[in-house]
């Protein structure tokens, strides 16, 4: 889904080929649970909410402004699969529906307790998380290692063309680590098409 | 979707990130039909055949061991919307249903032909291409420029880890160009949610 | 050479890391006479001269702040063996010494013209070039099958951290394609050391 | 300085493309004093070596068949500034000349004990470290958090067209960090031309 199709604001988005890889990454059949943990936008739970055709996303975020835009890209998108959270997690995740799925956009600090809350909740969920602070990617690494996840770490790096008259110049978007992590060996199959 | 998760045999297949980055750009509604032009292993056809509940995929191959791997995965993702068509574009696309979308993993060398024909049978259709040969990234440049198509280019240079005891060695996969044409300006709008 | 070091204004500047590698795909010998043709800020002329301790770069630039840069830059690093000329090639280049090596940042859209008057001066020259446009680069490759130059060309892309309080954010450069061309077989050696 | 210059054997070699970024990184003043600690074949040794016209190199290595390499390597290059240490650094540091600079290619897992010899000998050292393990960017910046060194990290990513018939195809290297590392404020200046 094109960027411009999401109503912005000022709050930072995933970008357009980072969502795809992301998504693809959560692997969602089609009856998931996904929690999307510092939803921004809510590019990620619409792009996701269009696969879960019977299932759900809870977009947990905390900023206010950020709140509205995922209220009005719901809307936009009608994509009523869509429950959206105020909050802060892993607080916030209290009481809702046992995640199948979680990704992590941003963390807010937190990520050790929310992995252990999620991981609680579903010791067999799949998390994918997206990260640009190496800093960040670290403490990931170590998190996963610490609770005995299993990952899957690619770095994407993305060059848009900007037309300027005749010409296409290439022009390089920041570089995302995408870590998709599961506990134990992952399964083998094509299910949830 | 997962790389393994697909039978594969000899054929060369997109790789994981890069199909979810193309298929993302095709931008799918869900009755859309697609053309799948050198579809390969057909991984392509089977992602995107996933977001077309209401559509249909043409997968047209001309390799012998690709249609049948091609067959083996549509049975494998229960994917009954993909129509396999052996032969060769643009002639193998004769007779079948005009397109409003087209994805280019291979032309065999017949890409002006190819863009001819799609474009007469449908002069909105949205056109997504793979590319990892410079040269065939001037063709297409040069085209989409005398065929009067808008394009937006990106290249998407991946890195996965390998694992090697407790370390995570970043390897580099090629880069793929992926380019996305439409004729005229492109319409606004979350259609086909 | 670190970026901060030269003298800059508003002129463009290639980047350290893609000065590094276009500097040592020119395997300059000590006695070497390169031109940099489009030299901007000088700063590869000056990277090179460090090189060439019994050789010399003419720096060529048209642009009259580019070229008081260039000598800002050349007093600064005292490279008595840069010679800055003013002027458009391949008109610029008349009456310079033959050359071993070509430098090109800026072609002004006279690409063939530059090829054919430098490869007229010496057959056995060894030319790299910078290019961001993708017109460029096809533009390059066809005169380079032209005029039977073997070519190699690698792409790279640099990701530069930024530090924010704690974390460094890797943020992506644009990418460059930094081409190395030849007329026939590449010579084994290591010589010039 | 091309990789096919080298003589290699099995022995993993850092890129061309890649020991240009490093070697640039370096910052070498013409008398500097140069530890290479991993040398392996040598190549960065020696590429280092030729802008060190009134310094030296010490190039540190425990595998045997390394060794032999750089010996061959320098013979071949003449690079007679070149000292080939046999031993595993730290400890094969001990009575080297005091280093002004520090190129870590391999650390054997000796990282935090090598850095604190080199900054004892050294205060002001400058020093440049290849990784492309994840768990080993994480060491490096913990350790210069640790050691209070400033960093400058960037991620190169290289790839190079391999020739099929008239065709270039873009094959992507290993994405390798280059971190450099050095305490307190960055001098200005281009001293060492």
């Amino acid at each position: 889904m094109r960027d411009e199709w999401f109503i912005r604001g000022d709050v930072p988005m995933t970008k357009s080929e980072v969502r795809a890889v992301s998504v693809s990454k959560l692997e969602l059949p089609c009856d998931g649970v996904l929690y999307d943990v510092g939803a921004g936008t809510g590019s990620v739970a619409i792009e996701a909410s269009r696969l879960l055709t019977e299932g759900r996303v809870y977009a947990v975020e905390r900023n206010p402004e950020a709140l509205s835009l995922i209220a009005e890209n719901r809307a936009r998108f009608q994509a009523d699969n869509i429950t959206v959270v105020c909050g802060e997690a892993p607080k916030a995740l209290e009481g809702l529906e046992r995640p199948s799925h979680v990704f992590l956009g941003g963390s807010g600090g937190q990520m050790e307790e929310i992995l252990k809350e999620i991981l609680e909740r579903n010791p067999a969920v799949r998390i994918v998380a997206n990260v640009i602070a190496l800093e960040s990617l670290c403490e990931i690494l170590n998190l996963a290692g610490r609770y005995g996840l299993e990952t899957e770490v690619v770095s994407v790096q993305v060059a848009r063309a900007r037309k300027t008259g005749a010409y296409h110049l290439m022009q390089g978007q920041n570089p995302v680590y995408v870590i998709a992590m599961e506990r134990g060996e992952r399964k083998e199959g094509g299910e949830g098409h």
